[in-house]
């Protein structure tokens, strides 16, 4: 079985795959920036004007001139001039001379002449048209100036930004409605193996259905690729060539998932590389699961072969289609959603091979009365990673995970109550 | 100013909120697995069949009885007469006797009489149709039996999962391709501030546009929401009321963003108060950003008052209005998204006040060949993370952070060096 002649680490191999590609997609589409959440920005998005637009307030008080209320204490008060109230969403028709001030609300225009804003609680409304000032305030206290946010002309997105709701609240702020976004990455599915067939199918003895084109559809669709099928393939040279060279030529990149069979798993491999130079870039890979995987650049296209597993497919998919999309769509980096969890047992590993476990997150105590689950944290909760074992890589014990737990190629076993990182799916 | 006499600690408001909801949405809807993605069940769902629906192998190797293998070796091999070969996809049309075994490739059926696999790497043909075995085997050694994955009439998915790849996988896998999720939930959206202008318009001195209506959309659909926009309302008791009435009466739930003035703010209680019993439960929360938060439940349905600060209102999107969606859908506890990070500086807090920082999340050091961060990351990669300082309250702190750190109510600092979790955005 001289199947696999060198397995490379995933990092490498990944880092190999993504070194061959010609860089991130350039195609663009302008869309609404209320329709625009989870997706990637195509170019740089710049302030058409300063923000705040005016000078405001942060507080409710009395805009005054700070100079006015030096050395104003309790034991010894200022007293200021009211001459009137400022309105919201109006910039106010009168300015502040010295020894005079304004009742501002919230987010009120800081009127001419004034530089500073007392906060109510320290005034005291003394006679008629006057205001006791129990404390100072320094310029621009409790004052935001034009531009304190961000300056006409700034960048205030860069290209590569996913787009979440802080950033499209930004965006709105400045009235920015449009905005250019990478378009999606196309990514087509292949499946082979002559015992798959349609889910829809009941299935005869030795036949099981065609999971991959589902769950890794799924994957694309929430990494921000569009999925297209093509079906299942029978295991023939010809007619796997066809469907790919078909498939890459709709598509940003192709992923076909072999039969089991170690012959199967060959025969994508001889496809790949009769896609394009150079090819297959990776046949083998020292992980657990996902050692047949094989990964291939074809004539600037990724075409990335996955075991038949189910399992073993989708956890590949997360380790090397994820970054491939994420690379095509030119996306910034951004840290992986993680979980630091204590492992309940040993688990050991073959040194120099990294393992994939799924795991349950359980949480061994009582939770605290509002710190359910469904909301924040209570400080630091623990969780403990239970990995979920099988004699197999059964499609129900993925189902039933929280999160997959990396043993490091260097480690031959991770330790009962050690800490571990836990990348959650 | 007497605005909030009390104020409760999040945790705590957030559960007296969540006690008094009636209960999940009952409304399910019926609709493709392969569409499933991000809802959530509403029913459990039970397999059909077992799974595999056959004994099947796990390897490329030969079917044999295990008793055959007693004692073989490399030195002492045994000699089996090779019968056929199993198809796949079919069931073979052969049964092994004592002394007989068949070529059998992954995934395959495994043939009556049969009761485990040698792997191909222990194994060498002799002669024609003999093979020798190097390798004891046991008793269904690389053999997955029927139902090993699930068994006939078994829950497989419970009621309030989340669908995601594998669980869409799971369901494909037993031919299920409906399945039962709860219906979305509608979330009637309403701003108010006579200082507040629709995006589309410029601004004149004294006004901004409303922002809290889109960020405020975004989450809700990011949580397994619809959001719907009932406008910018002035400040007036009756408009307002008759707005929320009527958002009311077409959603789940209703937020109101309020004016940013003390008086807008009194004005949203007063219209909670108005609109059912118990009405007002929590106003004003020990919580930066967020103070003046108002949480009420009118007759069974939550309305929210947030504050109409855009950075505030959002992160109280994130701490109150998410965990109701979440136990409006029913939805299952799973674990939040965190990342662990060493604090860069000093971070003080008032003792008793639960404090929420937008930070970014960095990594100090070169990044490793392969471990580029659209990739996982290599072992346990540490980040820093540094808190964005800014005057007030400004949407693009929100928009250029990573995550956002929390400050329990019993800390007065958080020290540089110090490492804190992060959740992320």
């Amino acid at each position: 079985m001289p199947e696999f002649l060198t397995l490379l680490p995933p990092d490498e191999a990944r880092a190999l795959l993504l070194s061959h590609l010609p860089g991130p997609i350039i195609d663009s589409e302008t869309i609404d920036v209320v329709s625009s959440l989870g997706r990637v920005l195509a170019e740089d998005v710049v302030a058409p004007h300063s923000l705040p637009e005016f000078q405001r307030t942060t507080v409710d008080g009395y805009a005054v001139r700070a100079s006015d209320t030096f050395g104003a204490s309790d034991s010894m008060p200022t007293y200021l001039k009211l001459i009137g109230e400022v309105p919201m969403g109006e910039a106010p028709a009168f300015e502040i001379a010295p020894g005079q001030c304004a009742l501002i609300h919230t987010g009120g225009v800081v009127p001419l002449g004034a530089d500073a804003v007392v906060m109510l609680e320290f005034t005291q409304s003394a006679q008629e048209n006057e205001i006791e000032i129990f404390r100072a305030v320094a310029g621009s206290e409790n004052v935001l100036g034009i531009g304190e946010d961000v300056i006409e002309g700034q960048i205030v997105q860069a290209k590569g930004s996913l787009m979440r709701p802080a950033e499209i609240g930004g965006l709105i702020a400045l009235g920015i409605l449009k905005v250019k976004v990478v378009r999606k990455i196309i990514v087509g599915l292949i499946s082979t193996g002559d015992e798959v067939v349609h889910p829809s199918k009941s299935t005869l003895p030795g036949q099981v259905r065609d999971v991959n084109s589902f769950t890794l559809a799924a994957l694309v669709e929430q990494s921000g690729g569009i999925a297209r099928a093509y079906g299942i393939v029978p295991d023939s040279f010809d007619v796997l060539t066809a469907s790919a060279v078909n498939a890459l030529s709709e598509c940003d990149m192709v992923l076909i998932t072999a039969g089991s069979s170690a012959s199967a798993r060959d025969l994508t491999a001889d496809v790949i590389r009769s896609l394009g130079e150079p090819g297959v870039l990776v046949h083998g890979i020292n992980i657990r699961p996902g050692k047949p995987t094989i990964l291939g650049v074809c004539n600037g296209q990724v075409v990335i072969g996955l075991p038949g597993n189910p399992v073993s497919a989708l956890i590949n998919g997360y380790l090397f289609v994820v970054p491939v999309i994420e690379t095509l769509l030119g996306m910034l980096p951004k840290p992986k959603a993680t979980l630091l969890a204590r492992l309940t047992v040993n688990l050991p590993s073959q040194a120099g091979r990294e393992d994939w476990w799924p795991v349950k997150l359980l949480r061994p105590e009582p939770i605290p009365a509002g710190a359910d689950s469904t909301s924040f944290p209570e400080g630091k909760v623990e969780y403990h990673a239970d990995p979920i074992f099988g004699k197999s890589n059964l499609i129900f014990t993925l189902a039933s995970a929280d999160g997959l737990l990396r043993i490091p190629p260097d480690a031959t076993v991770l330790s009962s109550g050690e800490m571990v990182e836990v990348i959650l799916l």
